[in-house]
């Protein structure tokens, strides 16, 4: 047993580091480690863009939120969950997460609200994301890379125990930021 | 605006797959695809081992989760989360899950209730993991392939705000299991 707390132990030592295999957008790197208890052992890690991403629980009215239903090539089928999108070089969290709102849903947002950052398999890569809360909608349309236009997918919060057993819902980024919207849901609710 | 329900489009054609990238551990597959409006798009994915994944939210007793501490390579630091892993050939869900926690955190389970299963970034990867609450701990350790024994980070259910606010609790996967988990915990609570 141990401590909470996030005292960090010593890092393993990065002996060696090599790209192994490189395609048009993604990169795998070999990482030799030895352990602080001598133990040796190579690692594979995905080389990201470094640029963090983004994912927002747009409300379109104070009962309502807005999911999307695209394309998901590993899966090979249509999946329900949040807007979301890379940063852009230059971008600000808040700014991707209106633009890329623009781009998916065809509105603006007035208002955004940080639930929290996560990761995604952190042993794999070092992708961060960053889940927001949007409301004041307004609309407001941009062209995205998108090819074909996203299903807009309505939902009342009266029903998101429903939305949790859709069988296309299923991304663990959309379950964590449909929670996290929902006890910050809650905490706004028990203040007024 | 559209449907709720998961009335699938056709999905697009694929004209084409190729792996790009091979390393040890890792294949890129690069797939063109045309989608039903004409649009044609060359998208690329993982293989994974298609195995299939657990994780586990496991009750030491009936106010107390168990977490493990463990270094990971694409972030290069020490993550706290769930109990985890990929499903051995010839194992259900429920025998990795058993497994699992035997070998990362020392204990049999005794029960186990599946939450839901997730996925992981679904426009690149196929792995599907299935969430699991596990009760009825005994004490039975296994060696798994771990470079270093795991820290093992016990959290009172009384605290989970202060775990959901931790910089190195960041796994969405982990994040969703929490949430799922209290979701569950609470209806067992109102069934009493």
């Amino acid at each position: 047993m141990s401590e909470k707390t996030s005292k960090q132990r010593d890092l393993p030592t990065v002996l060696s580091r090599q790209i192994v295999a490189k395609s048009r957008l993604l990169r795998i790197e070999a990482i030799d480690l030895k352990f602080n208890n001598g133990e040796l052992r190579q690692y594979e890690r995905m080389q990201g863009s470094g640029r963090g991403a983004v994912m927002v629980v747009p409300f379109l009215d104070p009962e309502t939120i807005l999911l999307v239903r695209e394309y998901a090539a590993g899966l090979h089928s249509y999946q329900l969950g949040f807007p979301k999108g890379l940063i852009d070089p230059g971008e600000t969290a808040e700014q991707a997460a209106d633009r890329e709102l623009k781009e998916e849903i065809g509105y603006g947002v007035g208002k955004l609200t940080a639930l929290k950052q996560v990761s995604m398999a952190p042993a794999f890569f070092s992708a961060a994301m960053t889940l927001f809360v949007g409301e004041e909608l307004y609309p407001e349309q941009l062209v995205g890379d998108e090819p074909e236009p996203l299903e807009i997918v309505p939902w009342k919060l009266s029903e998101l125990d429903e939305l949790l057993i859709q069988p296309d819902f299923t991304e663990a980024r959309s379950v964590a930021a449909l929670l996290l919207m929902q006890r910050w849901h809650q905490a706004q609710q028990n203040e007024k």
